[in-house]
């Protein structure tokens, strides 16, 4: 069993976090979730609703230098507030050393690229905050039609729903497509299995 | 502004909840989500995520036969519970009566029928557990092979994913269908406006 460590902060997108955990959740099997956060146990996402993290930085899971298995970032407006915020990006560089797998869904990407764990790789991010985006990562090559983007072990998708799809394609490369597919069949989910799908580039004036 | 109030229980769905969450999220000008559970205040999903509800059914927004505007129930393994659960029911039905919508995805239309509020009425559910919510409801019209179904005030989805569709369905029906495309648009989420879209009903032997 991996871990998934989920991390939340203020203002996080709830589609962005809870897309890619339902899919991660259908197969217990294979993956453990954890909702993690800086200091606050109980964290407010941008619509409201409120979460509690399973661990917060300095719990056992990962002391010691320990890692997860595959970290997850969801988007949001809070990350408009967390690029500037020291201690999140330490951790992040801290996790993605040791992790099998690091995803992000919209401006969870860029978290990564302020860390510096983008440079010189390709990525993709939200359609509409794509120029804020990449002013996070001057040194990152930002793919604006998209749906995801996989550089080896970074996996980085565009807005909202997109996390939905690239955690898919994670369960593919990890399990099996046919695995993937029963989980979006499970899901009555409509996968858009192909990353070069992308209508949302073109309609928020990208390419 | 509308209160949405969306229940939570233990093993609840994740994303049965907060697909149609983020959906009605991206108009806090029309939309106040509030988590509402029975007695206690922290509620694990089926995968695992704790959610933290802002009421109780004994607390303020609930007393003195106060209804919220919309009334959303997820599924998920939980509802195989519930159904059992009189004070659940109970709650439902004194929701249900003034609420201007209720709104259920995937098992959660399960909760309805055996609170006696769809009968009569055409309804749809998760299409792999399809059989078990035909029998909490004998006296409900079920269509198998249906996105969502609207009766009236009722809108019921089929599985996880389908929430989504039909969330956006119910935005369009209360403020239009292209400020429902604009919410899509933002998720960068391919909207199934048609209700009739159903693959899954074959996908798991329905029809």
């Amino acid at each position: 069993v991996q871990t998934v460590a989920a991390l939340i902060f203020p203002d996080f997108e709830l589609l962005d976090l809870f897309g890619p955990l339902e899919m991660f959740g259908m197969l217990p099997e294979h993956f453990a979730i954890r909702l993690v956060a800086e200091r606050e146990r109980h964290v407010a996402s941008a619509q409201g609703p409120v979460s509690r993290a399973d661990d917060l930085f300095a719990d056992d899971l990962f002391a010691n230098g320990r890692s997860c298995d595959i970290l997850l970032l969801p988007g949001g407006p809070g990350t408009r507030r967390e690029v500037n915020n020291p201690a999140l990006l330490d951790w992040l560089r801290a996790q993605a050393e040791g992790a099998a797998y690091v995803a992000s869904v919209c401006t969870g990407s860029a978290l990564l690229a302020r860390a510096g764990l983008l440079d010189g790789r390709t990525a993709t991010s939200n359609k509409q905050a794509f120029a804020w985006v990449q002013a996070q990562g001057p040194r990152v090559d930002w793919q604006a039609r998209a749906r995801w983007v996989e550089d080896g072990r970074f996996f980085t998708s565009s807005g909202v729903s997109a996390g939905i799809d690239m955690s898919l394609a994670l369960i593919a490369r990890l399990h099996g497509e046919a695995r993937a597919r029963q989980v979006a069949a499970w899901a009555e989910y409509d996968w858009h299995s192909d990353p070069g799908w992308d209508p949302f580039a073109e309609l928020h004036g990208l390419v």
